[in-house]
């Protein structure tokens, strides 16, 4: 039997986060050229769904290790959990969420189940992220 | 008061997903030069955990469609809300999350708003993604 869902705590209005003045523009002010620019480059909802949940399932330290280990050649999962220091059952777990978003590609060869990133726009978008990440952190 | 949790349907064991034989390696087989220059590329455990983060935040349609209209040039928050045809207060919800994950800045003109891209590398990452994401659908 599922465990009964626990009352929510309710959150006093004082304490409800309101977005803060100098978060936002005091007055209405629309630059109509650049706000026209802007929507002439924007994706099909479609697109922009996809990627958002291609990051969402890049958003796991696990997952992203995977990622990273695949940039230049292609592992077997066996090289794959030792990399990572953990079982198959793990590696493998998170490998078939990141084939389901088309991260990764699987070729078997007898035994031995080996993964490589899907395209190389893959690796460059994780390599673009450890840039942004690093210069932030030095 | 909170709806009442929906009693959840039981899973048969049957029906339990275990991870297929055909995603594991049958036999242990390492390949160890191969291991150790991916251990040598994996970057330190806090870098991977800012990134894998940074990548949760850009996982939401919303937060990605700003940062993509950031792309070229700064815009105040009316502008935004505009691009995307939502409220202001929901921009600014989202802008919140992309400044604390340091994906977006700020500047304040008066009584204007000012966002951009916190560097050139967030254009690159979301660029990418949408060439991958554009090449799967094509």
């Amino acid at each position: 039997m599922p465990p009964l869902a626990r009352p929510q705590p309710v959150r006093p209005a004082s304490r409800v986060r309101k977005p803060s003045a100098s978060d936002l523009c005091e007055v209405r002010c629309v630059d109509a050229p650049k706000v026209r620019r802007a929507q002439r480059a924007m994706k099909p909802t479609a697109i922009v769904a996809i990627l958002a949940e291609t990051f969402r399932v890049l958003g796991d330290p696990t997952r992203l290790r995977i990622v990273h280990s695949l940039a230049d050649h292609e592992l077997c999962v066996c090289d794959l959990a030792t990399v990572l220091g953990v079982e198959q059952s793990v590696v493998s777990h998170s490998l078939r969420a990141l084939r389901q978003m088309r991260l990764v590609r699987y070729r078997r060869e007898g035994k031995i189940a080996y993964y490589s990133l899907d395209d190389e726009h893959i690796a460059s978008l994780v390599g673009e992220g450890f840039r942004h990440v690093e210069e932030q952190a030095g």
